[in-house]
């Protein structure tokens, strides 16, 4: 049987914010896949919550995430 | 009842400039979206402003977060 | 009345040329929206003029706001 | 006769989160491509597992390969 | 008269190792629009043709504008 | 004639992961580009080969070439 924890079932939001939450979504989806141990990532938290270098780099993942979520959405045009 | 700041209902702007626009309001709410206290990202301010390597990266962001916008608005070319 | 710079009314450009300086004029602009005092960006000008690694993380701002402005042109195929 | 480890059949994967587990893939084989010693990678592990730049670093090229497979798979629209 | 330098009047090229070339000279002419002394550009050249992460980093930017130039040439395909 | 190195004829290839080794060969022959002393290229591959953060920047790279390479072979889909 299927364990493994399913979060990303479709790349479909209702609203470009939706999609928005689900690019932030993604992007720490991503380090939790390298980084595997969720202690270790709270450890890490404080690291980049308040240096802005990685804040800002944190912004481009996301800024590509979410194009792919708005093109997968068809820009939430229709 | 829905509490929660509704800032992002589309992508649709009138012109190329205020596209540039949400797209600095987008790379903006992805900060705010990791450091989630303002005053903190208020104290931080300093640090990126007159750091030209991190406002060359912000640029970055705001770069791929406009060509999403002007997909969207397909150029603003009808 | 409307007293805001209008800077950007439109991603059409005559040549590729033309869009890649519209390209490194948009990648301006977005440095000037964070820093928005023109003495203190005057300032910071000598940080990055010198220092090859902020040149080139330049470059790649202007080369994504290239595409986004060739994808509008058409890329001045027609 | 073909000895060469075939690991990239296809782009196409039954679902959006298959596709994520594919590029986190892509991802580390182009870093086995350049360093192939599997010892050495191994040694570096701990160098990026708890360095959250290298993280965000990582989170981005994996939005990137992610974009491509979204595309190759339509996003999982039909 | 014009006297301006044109070195760009069209994104078409015969072959992918053409527009791969014209990449080259598209991000060499990002720089020097920002640092626009030659001598200043020259006497920089040892700083980043040594440095692997400044390569790369190059790299980076020759492979986003040379995506540009592939789309306008619809790939080399037909 | 003709002495030059032709490296890049076209970007078709048979199977996706021909086409990531031609991503990752694009990578290399740009920093051969910039770089172009073979011998000094050698003697800087111990500067990245063990260092995660270039490795990784690396990765980045060869993500970006990739996907160019995919759509010019329509995500190798029919």
């Amino acid at each position: 049987m299927e364990q493994k924890d399913i979060w990303l079932e479709s790349l479909i939001t209702a609203t470009p914010q939706e999609g928005r939450e689900l690019a932030i979504k993604m992007s720490r989806k991503s380090i939790a896949a390298i980084q595997t141990d969720p202690e270790v990532r709270k450890s890490l938290r404080s690291d980049y919550a308040t240096d802005t270098k990685q804040l800002i780099a944190s912004a481009n993942v996301i800024a590509i995430d979410f194009q792919t979520i708005a093109m997968a959405n068809n820009y939430w045009r229709d």
